[in-house]
């Protein structure tokens, strides 16, 4: 025991001096890609892609294959939360410092792909590997963190951050279980589903690497996004009414067409996202007419408006545009327009700013481009940045493609990614960030 | 028999002199309102309006009611023909005459009114009963005809004309049965269905009065409309191909956005069908987006387009230019787009000029007012004008409300159509019309 703790101390030493910025070891794109692709037999479907939902026997397998990583690499308190997330620890040298948290996900959905969430745990199991073959000691313990059900409503940061509502347990997953009857299914405790959520103060930090899901990094050739914020998502539905009426006795200029203004309705908001400055985006995905026929005028459509955007006042200012046109429109064409808001929206959650400097200064160190952008689609991050300073590392998707059997990431831009991740971490056990 | 048959004939006599235009007997509201209150029984639902849709109980029941009438005036030979149409007939006294044929129908949409195709069937029996009352002889047999499943296809009409198609005995009706069950189980052959189809000269004219399902005659305060024609029907099915995306992930200058596409595309269809002059319609009742989901671009969207007309030129017209604009929107917005011809459309079906002035000039004497119109609806009319000189005469509806539980046609409205049709019978049974 002795020598053990002594070697390890002259070690610790060692590397706090020799390891400068320069000289840190470097991720194996080898390693990542030949994990990837070992996590990608877990789901496997007929496309190259995976179906790997929550609660699934692949997403169990999946998960089993990880934490077996996480043995072999010596990270401590291997465990399974009651929200279901696998957490595991290397510890820190300083037993008063804060852990630092990095997290990701493995579940998929429907026809996935093999990076979405994968690369974040890959990059992060490569840090502990780095970490482990140079033997850089933190201060902070490092925790490991592998998300339960994350594309079915981020369930496991919910319920790390003590805001998963008790409701969503009966909501049916893709695995044919329920939310909580899933969660039972991969250990976690859906009865006391918010016991081990973490107060704000407990972590240093939080970092989630991830693939963009959009095509920025990839067509401007940049290796790393350093990510402003999650954007916050509105969702309203939208209900038309009109005058169902005889497609033939009814003559064009004495309809009441609840399609006709869904039109003008439809245009407007695409209209008003494409014209306002920044980077909103608002979307109509779903319509439905009634009656629904081909030879009557539909006397009501329903459909669908999402906005996102970084910042509520620019969501709200789109949605008060939306509005007034709707009022002309409605007056136009003979109808009335309703929005009822749905309340499964998310607000904008911004990073932690001294994160966004850390990760931009670990990229500029490690030689390699980056950007500052936002995330259009949603993350665990999200929730953490409730309880933890919290920031979000981006590599480049293909074609910004994601959900897709398409996905991909080459190996080189995985390992830049988990080669920032490291630097990061490291900057982070230094800084004082309370 | 002696005795009848003279006095008959004295009376046929007396008849032909006595009744000049202005001695005409008139309709009588209030039997006809007691018809058609009573054959509301049959199918009436909570809302006041009927479910007597083809071959169900309450069709059955209705029929039975009809033929009832029919053999309580007296109709001979009354009887189901192989394509379920009712038919009885009031003999005339020329046996080498051909017969003039009225018919409507009593069977309704699902969640239909009680005046739609039923106004018809009791302004039939009127004239019959007003003909009886006052000893009016007609050379020519008038054949009087309900035809069967007219809102499902106009099938009775079809199959009187040798023009339903086999495969359409194997369509579900909403009565549960196909129409070939169905007309096995009101009395019909099925497997004989042409059997009893009518050859082109066979009938001296045909003529159909309807309630009108617009709001025309009831608006401008007129008795009777004068019909020209049957609309065409051409139907499309539109698909708009675009690029199905993350809607949160996608900045707004790079969508290929299907939902967009559509919205362009229906008010362009708005647009031509109203600017062109004249009466055609164009109808977008019925829209899909794929996948469907509010936070995805639809990458697909299929849509119905629906175009009416009297005169197929103009079909086409409409259609060419909508073409034109679609590919203007294709090429804007990133998408294809693709128009499938449905092949359940009709052809514009005109009146026969003859018998438009005769109902023309049967509402001038009897001192009611008229114009001429078009049906933008369809109706079993629209098949007979391939075997028969045909004509229509329509009665208002109330705001031109059909379909619906609120239809409504007053007693005096009914009567003064079952009137022009009586002067209308006279008329073509004087005239030659070969």
């Amino acid at each position: 025991m002795f020598n053990k703790n002594f070697i390890g101390a002259l070690l610790i030493g060692t590397v706090s001096f020799n390891l400068g910025a320069q000289d840190l070891p470097k991720a194996s794109p080898d390693r990542m890609q030949s994990r990837i692709e070992k996590l990608s037999e877990y789901g496997r479907n007929s496309d190259g892609g995976v179906d790997r939902v929550a609660y699934s026997k692949a997403d169990i397998e999946g998960r089993v294959y990880i934490m077996s990583l996480m043995r072999s690499q010596g990270l401590e308190n291997i465990r399974i939360d009651v929200g279901g997330n696998i957490i595991g620890r290397r510890s820190g040298s300083d037993p008063n410092a804060k852990p630092i948290m990095v997290g990701s996900h493995i579940d998929s959905v429907p026809g996935g792909g093999n990076y979405d969430g994968d690369v974040g745990v890959i990059a992060n199991l490569e840090v502990i590997d780095l970490m482990n073959a140079s033997n850089i000691r933190t201060k902070s313990p490092v925790d490991v963190v592998v998300f339960s059900n994350e594309e079915g409503g981020l369930v496991g940061s919910l319920a790390m951050t003590g805001k998963l509502k008790p409701e969503t347990l009966d909501v049916m997953s893709h695995s044919g279980l329920t939310i909580g009857e899933g969660t039972r299914a991969i250990g976690g405790d859906p009865d006391n589903i918010l016991d081990d959520a973490i107060a704000p103060g407990i972590l240093k930090a939080f970092i989630e690497l991830h693939i963009e899901q959009g095509a920025f990094l990839d067509e401007e050739d940049i290796d790393i996004g350093v990510v402003e914020g999650i954007v916050g998502i509105n969702w309203w539905d939208i209900t038309i009414q009109g005058v169902a009426n005889h497609g033939g006795t009814t003559p064009m200029n004495r309809r009441q067409d609840a399609m006709v203004a869904a039109a003008h309705l439809t245009l407007a908001i695409n209209e008003i996202a494409n014209e306002l400055e920044g980077r909103q985006v608002a979307t109509v995905g779903r319509i439905q007419a009634f009656p629904g026929a081909p030879n009557v005028i539909p006397g009501k459509v329903v459909m669908s408006l999402e906005v996102r955007d970084l910042e509520q006042e620019k969501m709200d200012r789109v949605f008060s545009l939306v509005e007034a046109r709707a009022k002309d429109i409605a007056r136009k064409t003979g109808t009335t327009i309703n929005f009822e808001f749905i309340d499964v929206a998310s607000h904008p959650a911004p990073t932690d700013k001294r994160m966004r400097s850390i990760i931009a200064k670990a990229a500029k160190e490690a030689g390699y481009s980056y950007k500052l952008m936002p995330s259009g689609a949603g993350h665990d991050a999200q929730d953490m940045v409730s309880i933890a300073p919290t920031g979000m590392i981006f590599v480049p998707s293909k074609g910004g493609i994601s959900h897709s059997p398409k996905e991909y990431t080459s190996p080189d831009e995985m390992a830049k990614g988990a080669d920032v991740l490291l630097r990061a971490i490291l900057e982070i056990d230094k800084q004082k960030l309370d």
